[in-house]
């Protein structure tokens, strides 16, 4: 029975439904009984705790501080920055009353009427205004800036149809908002930013992802120009795995923050705000795995190395696991981080298959045979293969594999993309192309309405106008108007 | 301008004010635009960052794994444990609606009508209700047992009256969920946790803690046992620094939460439920600061060590920054967090001033002088003394002065401590001493009707019933009945 529980739809037959009992069945998170509310287990929660742990690194290298901000937002703050609230309101859960009662009629609880609060306040969606709003408070003079704060928190946004960690009601996530005394400087901090979170895909998700800013229509609720990083998902689909916005001074002028410049003028203050979330685990998880399970970035991975002992009885046992100790010390020695699983209650074949299921990049697995013969047997997750090789050295040798992983896993994305990225020239063409996914690289005359007609014909959205893209001139493919350079069209989640 | 600002009420003329200017000061947190939520400033996040890592790594020493839960818990939930809606229904922010909408006869926003929830969902005060439904799914055998979990979160409890970090609205927290397959086993887990705690406090904040259990007024709504640890400021009033819950089975009822044991029976799952809050950062301050500012203890430090240059002209500050830079890498070479402040804005003064409101343990001055005597001026916070050492061999003698400083605190507070704490044995008596703070040692019958008496007439209350206290008969002082042990009484936070 445990088996036919581990196995997973394939992704041929159904990938939508493969996702999601990876998800479940490598225990990462679970759905739970508040709608749209995910539960993240253990093995999820490690994942998102190495996440969290080198972007933290990250940000505080770039000069960055944490800080934390209230849950709630008075309802009139959200109004203040007319397109935030736009973008916003429609899907906010909403604060009304502070207190329960016994039900007078029955025997369970009802809200307290007399307990309703004067203003409503909003679970936070995102933090803009509530920082905002705190910043008039810090900033009178150029000295105060820049101020360059992230916050880990928890937002809520209702969401109709939610997915696990792709997107659900409320998600963990982390925000910077920066303030600047001049727009050249805010610019220069959201840029930076989009390479950070580039970086941080690239070298530890190992995710390849593209660097560009978003269209008018895509953009942040608020903001003047968005930056984004668009990963290729194996179905063909786009993620958005993270956004990066030069507010400019709208968020200033809502809340009325200004501040003494250099020349000794009233001015307003210059702002950026940054996030990435729990759906870079989506990401993560759709960008390698396979139909035997979760495929990890040793970078990422809770642990990369995994030893299964195969003994006949306790002596034997005994003996691999002092063998094993001894293996375990050196990787450790080397920054490796191993769990050596001699739980008796489960057979060799079942540990195999669960670790192949979570994902671990490395497993090692010693028996009698390979005691007398001074080896172990070691499997690569990527490839699934194995091979014998001796004990002495296998830290070494166990140093490099997790690297070339690590590589290997990104190479294979990369190439991944490439195949599913292709110039399109026509909109007939467009029509096509578009069922297969991938990115589609396309003239478009640069109107919104262009744009729209484009998504609601084909569902496909513009994902990014690629920051390093060349200049290319062409002509739209649905109206023939002018257009300078391609831009980066898919579907996506 | 600047220097009054600084300054704060001194202790003797307003311990409450002294308090809040100090929170404010030292920019450790600040209210927020909504009600009884703080926002907590970079300098005081960094102080609970570092609180963060040490308990994080002490859970997972002792087994521990993280993971997170919903937010939001149905109403329903709520009610299941007869005890637990008492204790949390009247202080909980109701989420009614999903979706804000234009205001047709206005400008603003309203809430929408055709939004509103079928179920309203509580804002958690606490986990229990939503943990204890998920665990329902993840335990049917012993074998699934224990499940050791924790969850660091944001929790809401609507307070009437409340007061940066020591009560707010919003707080942060980490909430330990543990399942057992025993009694014996869930209790030697909430005392492990109670000693982990109180192993905290004592060496990392240096915070001398009683370690005892709550009479049953003052337990957890829902649990069978209550430990503490109460720590005593310096006003002369307690303040409870952690929890830790034996709940028996009462949540596995309450969620119909059943396994097979060893013996093949079906039985409840024990419970237990342990958590420390950003309350921690008002005891910490509360414990060792002074009129001049905070005192911080060198193992919660953001930076340990401050460095100020002293110069005339940027030929001596090059050359003095030369020599600061050997000894920062020195130091960090040690494990020591330094900071230097070559800020050419502010002079030396200003910046001492700041670094002791602050709390740095150990700030070093180095001027022209100095450098050609090869010295440099070593100020300590926790005594406010000063001392002109050699360069050379300084990093070790920090080290040694970060240690003993540690200790010297941590000395101080027990000193206190004690000198505020004694035996009485009379009501009259009592009355007297409790206007004078600290601990009271008294007996009492062990009826919650005298302790109500006693709270209602002297707002006392037991704070625990010591762990490691000794047997000792006597007589209730209020009822005169027979009593086997002295218990805490105190005025508290």
């Amino acid at each position: 029975m445990a088996k036919e529980l581990k196995e997973l739809t394939s992704r041929a037959v159904d990938y939508s439904q493969w996702y999601n009992d990876l998800v479940i069945k490598a225990d990462l998170a679970e759905s739970s009984a508040v709608r749209g509310c995910m539960v993240i287990k253990p093995y999820g929660y490690a994942i998102w705790e190495k996440i969290q742990a080198e972007l933290d690194r990250m940000f505080k290298e770039t000069g960055h501080q944490n800080a934390y901000f209230p849950l709630f937002i008075p309802k009139s703050f959200l109004s203040r920055e007319a397109e935030h609230v736009e973008g916003f309101a429609k899907e906010c859960a909403v604060v009304t009353h502070h207190r329960l009662k016994k039900d007078p009629n029955g025997t369970g609880l009802i809200v307290d009427p007399e307990a309703k609060l004067e203003e409503e306040l909003i679970v936070r969606p995102t933090s803009e205004t509530i920082i905002w709003n705190t910043y008039k408070g810090w900033i009178q003079s150029y000295r105060d800036l820049p101020i360059l704060v992230n916050q880990w928190a928890n937002v809520v946004r209702w969401e109709m149809r939610t997915r696990l960690f792709l997107r659900t009601t409320e998600f963990l996530w982390q925000e910077g908002h920066t303030a600047h005394a001049t727009r050249d400087e805010a610019i220069e901090e959201a840029e930076k930013m989009l390479h950070v979170y580039a970086d941080f895909a690239e070298n530890f998700m190992a995710v390849p992802v593209l660097r560009g800013v978003k269209s008018p229509n895509e953009r942040f609720a608020g903001a003047i120009e968005t930056y984004c990083i668009e990963a290729m998902m194996q179905d063909g689909k786009a993620l958005q795995a993270g956004t990066s916005h030069f507010l400019g001074q709208n968020f200033a002028k809502a809340f009325d923050v200004t501040f003494v410049n250099k020349e000794n003028q009233l001015d307003y203050v210059w702002a950026t705000s940054w996030g990435v979330s729990t759906r870079l685990m989506g990401a993560l998880i759709m960008t390698h795995s396979d139909d035997n399970g979760l495929v990890l970035p040793p970078n990422l991975a809770p642990f990369q190395v995994v030893i299964v002992p195969i003994y006949k009885n306790e002596e034997q046992l005994n003996a691999i696991s002092e063998k094993v100790k001894e293996i375990t010390l050196k990787l450790k020695k080397l920054g490796i981080t191993v769990k050596y699983d001699d739980n008796d209650a489960k057979k060799p074949g079942w540990k195999f298959a669960e670790y192949e299921l979570k994902g671990v990049p490395v497993r090692l697995a010693m028996g009698a045979r390979d005691l007398e013969n001074g080896t172990v047997e070691i499997a690569r997750r990527d490839t699934l293969t194995k091979e014998t090789v001796s004990v002495e050295g296998v830290e070494q040798y166990i140093d490099d594999l997790l690297k070339e992983i690590q590589q290997n896993i990104f190479k294979k994305a990369v190439d991944f993309r490439t195949s599913m990225t292709r110039e399109v020239n026509s909109y007939d063409e467009f029509k096509v192309e578009i069922e297969k996914g991938g990115f589609l690289l396309c003239h478009w005359d640069g109107t919104a309405e262009t744009e729209e007609l484009i998504k609601n014909e084909t569902k496909a959205t513009i994902r990014c106008i690629p920051v390093d893209g060349e200049v290319d001139p062409g002509f739209c493919m649905v109206t023939g108007k002018p257009s300078t350079r391609r831009v980066v069209f898919a579907r996506a989640y």
